[in-house]
């Protein structure tokens, strides 16, 4: 019986870099799934990567995300810039799956050979996004994308992520989304570098961006620091997103002539190689046999025969 | 210079029992912020815990979260149970607070004894909630808590982790809220045990329930499973709420007579013992010097001369 081999990296790399789109499928899915390959795909890709915008995109369920997206990438594409896309979703601790096909959400741009769009699963697991987001987004860099354009879903924990993540992070609102306790609540005010308020043509936009800006207003800055914009669009028609884009290009000029872009690469590869040590050591751990431990110690735990910390400084110890 | 000393823990456990405030919230405090006195309250607490009902509360920020909280406890207080509310919001990772304090939230019962609030911040680093909350859980069951309402900010990723925190995962929605393909994407469908459309007053509530009721449907689920009601409430007036409480106390009877409850609790150790022997592990990298290395790899990364992974076994194997 013989069987097919699976294509070498470096002769996927070379491929991916001509822009040939089953060869980045298939190194998304080589970083995607931690497989054995994933440190010889690190680091055949090094050499090509660091060159993309990567944006942020995000916002609360409704506020319009996945049609901003489209317009935004609309709009870039008109400028002739090669676009990667990675579509962020929670998936279901139980299912393990994304829910949504790339071509529901994209579908202005599915046939288009300049735009690389991929939906990516949040596995459960602690740091799933940070761990396997920045990998996908290298592989997108080496394709030649201008810009690589993260969408996450939802707000919370995944926000700070992305802010983590993007050079460039845009926070979508829409009117009557919430009042400014909300909006503070989803500790947003910290996080983006643009703002719009989508879905401009409803009633209680002009409140919804006036109330924005002046939290953003109240918020302590350094002398020449950047200072978040507030825009209005209406993203299924296409309406302000050449402005949004034309803010998030000024931002990107400001990261490159302030320095900021280097510190924020710096702290970005920072939380990076930490989540990936974590998980080594984790891995390595779990090799050793510490998976069987871990069963029998949260039993006891469950039986209230032992509180959590001896339990993990009995696996730790015993690892 | 005389020092006043702190009270010993067993102390404060003592005081905690008899149901006073003041060393519930030191034992919060104690627990959140990982104090060298952590392992020991843990251990002081053990044999006091696992009596409550554990209810997590959920949704996208403007659904009304803190309004239903507010009204969930009173119908609890009416029938004399007395409870326990963790708030818990998504602090910036530059401020590191969180942003609301608990009155603001929890007018109706900030002054009444029986009712216990606190407002705890989800911390910027990995599994931040999901460390420091279910400990704070065991301190409200040793003062004495029937339930424990963990409320927390947001969909997404804290999602996830409420549904492992909860021993009764309470979903909110709003009408208007995005259509079915924005509650899939929020993973919303496989984490509720009981679902409620708030705002029940408005446009659209009838049309939010009746898609929700069908998803849910869809959803395959094994013989005798929990099939998760759907209810509408007005919170901001309490209509509903007694209903709601039903749903959720029915629940809690399933999750006794069915075993449920044993799995549930097996499962929330063993996530909560494997995040806290990946903190300690952590911490004994970081006290052996593991940080600077971190500073000068991420560096590294940054400029392109290595790739995550290999100064991720860098960090690991200098260790």
């Amino acid at each position: 019986m013989t069987r097919r081999s699976a294509p070498a990296v470096p002769d996927l790399v070379a491929r991916a870099r001509q822009g040939e789109a089953a060869a980045v499928a298939r190194l998304i899915t080589l970083v995607e799934a931690d497989s054995p390959a994933l440190r010889e795909v690190m680091s055949a890709l090094r050499e090509h990567t660091g060159r993309a915008h990567v944006v942020g995109i995000t916002g609360a369920p409704g506020v319009g995300k996945s049609t901003s997206t489209n317009a935004l990438v609309a709009a870039m594409r008109a400028d002739d810039r090669r676009v990667g896309v990675l579509a962020v979703d929670p998936s279901s601790p139980f299912s393990g799956g994304a829910l949504l096909g790339d071509r529901v959400r994209m579908g202005d741009h599915a046939l288009d050979p300049e735009v690389y769009i991929r939906s990516m699963g949040a596995r459960g697991h602690l740091g799933g996004l940070a761990r396997s987001t920045p990998q996908a987004v290298r592989v997108l860099e080496a394709a030649g994308c201008d810009v690589v354009v993260v969408e996450t879903v939802g707000v919370g924990q995944s926000e700070v992520e992305v802010a983590g993540l993007a050079d460039t992070t845009l926070v979508l609102l829409a009117p009557g989304m919430g009042d400014g306790i909300q909006a503070a609540k989803a500790g947003i005010l910290e996080i983006g570098d643009v703002y719009a308020v989508n879905k401009a043509d409803r009633e209680g936009a002009d409140r919804t961006r006036r109330e924005l800006r002046t939290m953003l207003t109240m918020a302590e800055r350094p002398e020449g620091a950047w200072r978040p914009p507030v825009l209005q669009t209406v993203a299924s028609t296409g309406e302000g997103i050449d402005a949004l884009l034309a803010e998030i290009d000024r931002h990107a000029a400001w990261l490159a002539e302030s320095g900021e872009m280097v510190r924020r690469r710096t702290a970005r590869a920072r939380s990076e190689v930490e989540a990936i040590a974590l998980a080594t050591m984790s891995e390595r751990w779990a090799a050793a046999g510490g998976g069987a431990d871990l069963d029998r110690l949260a039993a006891r735990v469950a039986d209230g025969e032992a509180d959590p910390y001896a339990a993990a400084d009995e696996l730790v110890d015993g690892a």
